[in-house]
């Protein structure tokens, strides 16, 4: 199939990979980061959005953030201008709910169909092709992208209509978020009462307590290994996302509003890049101690 | 061995039941539940807890709160004056830790050994003798007591020194709380925003947002199942233990905080005896909308 491929940061410069491997021509931008590396595996080079649009049946995109997807959607040479009906525009970028049904509503008008699929599991999971990939849009159209999901990730689901997709990754991002937080808290909360908190962890995950994050995060406190991962800076801008869509829906998410607070006194730390697990540091700061080690 | 079992409540009912169907001798109180049915099963019943601490060479207590422990201890013909050196004090309700290290202080001075072992999971697990068990004491003391455990529990932990088990509990409830608290608003989020609170579940377990509250308290929330389980009215008082002694300690819990008040929000709305996955309500209620169905 031909496949345009907008994106080529940490993320989608494995992903596209996977397809390019899969036997996919793929088109991508003479910009960014490397152009060359997929020139030389035989992927198409192009000077525009707009040309990888006309050039490909599958346009995929994965940037930072929602103005960077209107940007190569909407922009001068975007997608829309390369457009012609049939064609289909996924979106892997992790970006507003809201918008992105605007953004479908605009691609669904010019013939083409839209499927929203943010990713989770990061860099390693990207690398594995083991991500996580939840995806918004018709039963046919998901249906058509799904062989190209599978070549990307493992834990694939249809969670409904275009942008549901985006509405399971923030929920996603908030669980996340608040999962690490309670188990700092928690963490905190053993040191300074004189225990261990590697032994409480311990004890811990055999209950309800139990999750991926009490595993992979609360050792990560422990062990004090704050390299990402998931950068605390990029946590920071999905809670943004999530506030500023609650916000919009009439909707209070105290805890969320917290986090984020917290993740922003790391940063004042200096932790824009900290492991999100280093979120421990702005509750240790508060209780002048800290977490095992 | 001789075995005294003081509080036959939903969870001591059938811990001490186990104890007997082993084959040990129990001595259990004259007044409360079930006197009659575990005399008929063989117990001795005694007129005082000091009258079970001199029948039993180890004595378990499985009361509400703090107080509780204090009265059943050391209130007038209370354990400890029934005790003599060399017997074993083991404290398995869930109490404030700072407490605990100076009731085994006392129990010590009268030549006895002291551990605490607060239980997680429930009248189900209490049934079905797999609670989660987390216990504080001198290596010896647990050693002695952990054949004990056994017949109770599956998930058995010795975080520490005394005390050290009430801090694991506590952060345990903390964990379990802010986890049921994430899943929440990740729910009202999804459901104001459109799209299957139950899809958006499923996407979620693959990931990083995957944990035990996900999968049960979640479905609960979808379900709308809220009998309990663990009563939001139990699990208020352990939050109010983990910020008491938070003040205490001086430690910021800040979510723990902010999800205590939303377990408040639901008693005020009658929910003292929903399952503590009902906290959904609260954030129901200022979103006016309703998760699943």
């Amino acid at each position: 199939m031909n496949i345009g491929f907008i994106g080529l940061g940490i993320m989608g410069r494995p992903m596209a990979g996977h397809l390019l491997t899969a036997g996919h021509r793929l088109a991508v931008l003479n910009r960014g980061s490397h152009p060359a590396e997929f020139a030389e595996r035989g992927a198409l080079v192009c000077g525009s959005a707009r040309e990888i649009a006309e050039q490909s049946d599958v346009i995929i995109s994965m940037v930072p953030d929602t103005p960077d997807v209107e940007a190569v959607l909407f922009g001068a040479a975007g997608v829309a201008e390369g457009l012609s009906a049939g064609k289909l525009v996924v979106d892997m970028s992790s970006i507003d709910p809201i918008a992105t049904r605007n953004f479908a509503e605009r691609i669904r008008a010019l013939g083409c169909d839209y499927v929203d699929a943010p990713v989770s599991g990061g860099e390693v999971g990207a690398r594995a092709a083991s991500l996580t990939i939840m995806c918004g849009g018709e039963p046919e159209v998901f249906a058509r992208a799904r062989p190209l999901f599978e070549l990307m990730g493992k834990y694939i689901t249809h969670v409904g209509g275009v942008g549901d997709g985006q509405v399971a990754k923030v929920a996603n991002q908030i669980v996340v978020a608040l999962n690490i937080e309670a188990v700092a808290e928690a963490m905190v909360f053993a040191a300074k009462a004189g225990a261990n908190p590697g032994k409480v962890r311990e004890a811990l995950l055999g209950g309800f307590a139990s999750s991926r994050v009490l595993e992979v995060h609360g050792e990560r406190m422990i062990k004090r290994t704050f390299e990402p991962g998931f950068r605390i800076g990029l946590h920071q801008k999905d809670l943004n996302l999530a506030l500023s869509s609650a916000r919009a829906l009439g909707i209070a998410l105290p805890n969320t509003a917290t986090t984020q607070q917290l993740f922003s006194a790391c940063v004042a730390m200096g932790g824009k890049a900290w492991d999100h697990s280093g979120l421990v540091k702005a509750l240790e700061a508060l209780a002048a101690c800290e977490v095992g080690g």
